[in-house]
């Protein structure tokens, strides 16, 4: 217990406050959805798997590396560690039904921040309709959030990244670009455009487009957390194929293309590289369902992925089409 | 990507080797439990959930705080790590299925120091039958290492720790005391007894004797991490009730005597408040099954935990019984 309670009568930091006494205060009074068979407080949570299954993924976000928190709120940070782990979640076709949290940090942080982060991860949580189910905290020298997220296929056969077929559509749904622009108004001292800075701060995954996919046949999907060039390119592997993007396909939102000028960015740039949008992207045999843009198509080849039959040179100056 | 390959030729640490190439590296040849219907590589795992119910808990261990590599071999903490976790599972009555590991890490870390992590966790997990079914790996100023275990009911309800009732008997299974007799000897600088040192390096729950107390009627269940004292304290309090510990009805192992008599310890003030050895204790309402020890009773009253009908004191020097 590294974290008992030496000076309970000065309950503002975790030290103080003790990792029960938090963990209390924390799931004090929060509602759970119907799949949490029994939530936080014993040595374990029970969670429904109706269809005899469970999709389980774990993401870890650490302070200074996946946020900042001089440039994002507690709830922020919160709400982006549950974002990834629910958009995985959503790529499996699976629909989320509960987060486990582990927490490690300084014993001298505030339980106001850690209050903060606990109201993230139940906000976003209940926006894909999931709980919080469980967790543990303990004391380390740096912020470390690690999520578990779980979640129903439904009686569906989990989509994966190695069924892109020759032939397939390749399609997105969710946003591409925005939190590599707001990283990049950050990064110059900026805190605005208030829409692209909050991207950054706080993805708004499509996580119902996940399950909507794998009904209307999606063969493979993946979410965009490192690049919509760089997953593809882990489905082209898993899938034995080529992908070739069309850059016309894009349309580029006029805040990216005002930020983009501003910075002297090609916003395109961000579309095609920018990670942490949680963006889902799908190959599907026909035309993809409504919501979804096409974007390009699988071919066959040796894997790896294309834009406009070229390979993207990271590098959107030398990419004539790319200025605009 | 914060630990992408610079130096692809000098893959020694995990910042040479990245994060893709050691996921590739610590899952290469690994074989699968049959619960595992899609194990790692993909945006999330799939476990089988046979009765529709998933137990899920969650435990973070931190490298100077719950364990030190310079006492504990990498993969003797990644045994630990897994076994913290499967023993959560195995208290709520349920057989484990799998495992998740949330890991960051200085990038600087040794290759070999995160695949003898990963030797470790695939270890323990086999012992318990489960698999590793995927993780993150993230770059940090300390070792974290947060594992989820996932585990099923096998159709029967979980064993909380609020269902004891006056008039159960209390019954461990599982080695108590052992861990803080090896902590005592690593902590006075002392390699030996290799007994006691490697219990507390590497502990070894009865991860079976979960589900079968569960068959066998157990009324409430929970696994010492904390000391036994502690977390029947747990127990207590969920439960309502008052439970009562009879200091005869352990016998001290000879080692742990032995090792007391050379510190000048009661060796069961260890038994009694030693955590991390992950025994299972239970509550019954008639005699436990084979390989569980009666230890106590369960009564009404405020809820507390008493040692021969009063309070303990932590001080086994102030406790008469334990003076042998």
């Amino acid at each position: 217990m590294p974290t008992s309670s030496a000076h309970p009568e000065a309950e503002n930091t975790l030290a103080s406050l003790g990792e029960f006494g938090l963990i209390a205060r924390v799931t004090a009074g929060r509602s759970q959805p119907a799949a949490t068979l029994l939530g936080p407080g014993d040595d374990a949570a029970v969670v429904a798997a109706p269809d005899g299954r469970v999709v389980a993924c774990t993401d870890v976000l650490v302070d200074g590396v996946h946020f900042r928190l001089d440039w994002s709120t507690p709830e922020q940070v919160g709400r982006k560690a549950a974002a990834a782990n629910l958009a995985d979640v959503a790529a499996m076709g699976a629909v989320p039904t509960a987060l486990l949290v582990g927490l490690a940090c300084p014993a001298d942080t505030p339980v106001a921040t850690l209050e903060g982060l606990a109201d993230g991860l139940w906000t976003e949580a209940g926006i894909a309709s999931a709980g919080v189910v469980g967790g543990d905290v303990v004391s380390s020298s740096q912020l470390v959030v690690s999520v578990t997220a779980l979640g129903t296929l439904e009686g569906r056969a989990p989509v994966t990244r190695s069924g892109a077929r020759p032939g397939d559509v390749v399609a997105v749904c969710g946003r591409l670009g925005w939190s590599a622009a707001g990283l990049a108004v950050l990064g110059r001292g900026f805190r605005s455009p208030v829409a692209v800075v909050g991207a950054h701060r706080v993805p708004e995954p499509p996580y119902p487009a996940g399950p909507a996919a794998a009904r209307a046949g999606a063969t493979s999907m993946i979410d965009v957390s490192d690049g919509l060039l760089a997953d593809l390119g882990h489905v082209a592997v898993a899938s034995g194929v080529l992908i070739d993007v069309r850059s016309a396909a894009f349309a580029v939102p006029a805040r990216l293309a005002d930020v983009g000028r501003a910075l002297g960015v090609d916003p395109l740039h961000w579309l095609l590289t920018g990670g942490e949008d949680h963006a889902l992207v799908a190959t599907f045999p026909d035309a993809p369902p409504e919501g979804w843009t096409a974007v390009g198509a699988v071919a066959e080849g040796a894997p790896q992925v294309r834009v406009d039959g070229r390979e993207y040179t990271g590098d959107p100056s030398g990419w004539d089409h790319f200025t605009r």
